[in-house]
């Protein structure tokens, strides 16, 4: 049995997240979704609250396909520790294009070299191409709608965040 | 009659700004650069003073064209909305190379998600392949000659308000 | 009045291609599509079938618009030739990414060396993304279905061409 | 169970290509390397030299690992035919920089376009970084030792057939 | 005689860095290591540590040729008037891949301009293709092994360093 | 003394190609221009009158530097060979852009793991940014202007190449 890991800050999850984790659970036997805060910004929403959404919007996303998924917060520490104590074999990671695979590569490797963990690099949906967390928060807190970019109950938990601060 | 608009930060305007701006104006009937301050940024110039400069600077870079532009500040909200206020439909930005493609094209599939608004990238002249804002800002800093990189009224404003610091 | 010049080889014309004509033909008043044949490849289709095919499928895929588009056949010559024969200002390319956007600057520099023809790159809809010509002949010769990549018309072509070799 | 196929045309395979399968086997239940000439190139290696080189060099590189993977070749057609037919639900290729990245994303999205197969990059190992097959070939051409490039019996075919020209 | 300068911030100098000195020791009769601290940034070691360290493991990493390497700090200023100061007439920095050739070439195309410095890009050793300082930083604050990426000093300091913040 | 080597097809030399070795020429005692024909292309100046061209056009490019370049024709084998024989530490290369550097790393890392020979890469001016040979090719054969491209001796050597076709 082969378990991928996918990896992310998801502040918030987008639909490019999902396409991407629904091929990797078309691929291997688990998916475990990492949910790794990035410890030097404070972010919109907090991990646990994005790690909360990503369990609500998965089934739907995904279908029985979700059953195979779960959903991991990642308190802190090296990645390649935390791949370790979920058994994952691999990290599956959406590339959108170019300057994603420029800033993948040099992780990628870096992981491998700690660990021997490996990395693939699965092409994104293009339809998602320019569907990015940051660009969601800023459309959101500049009153554009994201409804196309999120799942509604995404859209709602951003739009609460933002009212909040 | 279509509306081109040219948005940036312009702190500093360059001349690889006044280039763009000047091939733009040499093809749409109308040009309107729009001053988009970063909002997560101080800055160096007050956005009205970099507004300012702009409508100092154009008249003499760009001749009789310059009567097809103007200059708006944007005070804040989406760019999309912006350029539907002033009538552009679209957006026209000089790329200086890879990197500039790669940070340009998922803001042009998101402003054309958004509103329809279209995205054309020009090949900048190479002679100001290196002329960015922060370039400058960081040479004058550091007590370099800015003069062949930005018109004289602005090297001025540049030391003056390093100076004021 | 400005006119914008759309060249390629259209061996044959792609959705893609069809994508950019019709965002060009949203902004300037008036394209010219220009086939220009690549004078040291046999190609599949003949030249003058290309342009027969795009001023078949123009209507159907641009509506009103088709109106202020016309399809030239390019004998030979430079681009820069070609473009000041038919008026046209600026040339616009479709860009699907990095690759695309390397091959075309040192074109886009050169042509406006030659004679001050412009070129504006836009970035196309990321559903074409993957659509190129050589990839279509290559599918349709290998056997592969290429109706959601081409015009019914254009498809028909490509398989009657295979079949005559 | 999971099948992975990873093509390519092995004309010869390197130690770059056995570094990408042996990744792959240790991620995937079984692994078909597909062995796939370009039909518009001639190439060194007759195909069917180039499969049976695989099969002879595999168990050395992989070990046990090796009882996992098998090597068919592909006659012709699509490349999504051939991955039906062994029954592949993703192409695994090793990517070593942009360059590859730029080529493989269009194929990689025609492919799931085709028939739904996924692809996946996987950053090979950097001490292969510059080892492709056409350089092997040109420096074994050229007179130069190709013995750290790809194991003994490659090195020994392709010597072999550049005496039989 | 020429002279060569090897810029950085060298926060902690790794085994890259140290690749890219002996490399361009092997070409230029003298090379100064200038430690440039980015004003902007805290950083992690004091500038005079990161200079001491650097002094401390040049010999180790390059033997005799370190006899023809020193070690400058830069207090503050334009990098071409440090290079001036010490007589370089060139920089050699190393380059991974295109990211870094991406931010490294405007950087070259101003300091050219800015006094005629030249700079030359040296393709590092593959090994350490995923050795950046950020990352080794990154590495040892959340408990990882960074011995294999940098010299036993460094390792040590780098430990030290965070222990005390 | 440290002797840098300049390889090309120079088929024909541009000024691109001339301001890097007049570049190289300022950093290094010797400069050996090595022409070196593409052994699967026929080109259009026969390798020999490539070789003259440079010997002539060098003087009036360099002026007193041109006294420390010389012009070997590489009659066929490895670079590594060529510059082993001319005494060369280390090629120089100039590079446009993203594609140039893609296109060279390769090729540098495989001539450092076959003999050590270390490889430069140096951007060149942007004024030339858009030249090369092929380019130059194309437009003197469909008739347009390359006086501004290349030398007077070597657009009369081109032209006339071309009408003895």
């Amino acid at each position: 049995m082969t378990t991928a890991a996918c990896p992310g800050s998801f502040d918030p999850v987008t639909h490019g997240h999902l396409d991407v984790v629904a091929r990797a659970a078309a691929l291997f036997d688990e998916v475990v979704v990492l949910v790794v805060p990035n410890p030097s910004k404070r972010g919109l929403l907090a991990p646990e609250r994005r790690a909360a959404l990503l369990e609500e919007v998965l089934p739907g996303a995904l279908g029985a396909a979700a059953e195979r998924v779960r959903v991991e917060l990642v308190p802190g520490g090296l990645l390649v520790d935390a791949c370790r104590r979920v058994g994952a074999a691999c990290v599956v990671k959406g590339v959108r294009g170019g300057a994603d695979v420029d800033a993948e590569v040099p992780q990628a490797l870096m992981n491998r070299h700690l660990s021997g963990l490996e990395t693939l690099l699965l092409p994104g949906d293009p339809r998602w191409q320019h569907v990015a967390s940051s660009l969601v928060r800023e459309i959101a807190r500049l009153g554009g709608d994201v409804d196309d970019l999120v799942p509604p109950a995404v859209a709602a938990a951003v739009h609460e965040a933002l009212a909040e601060r």
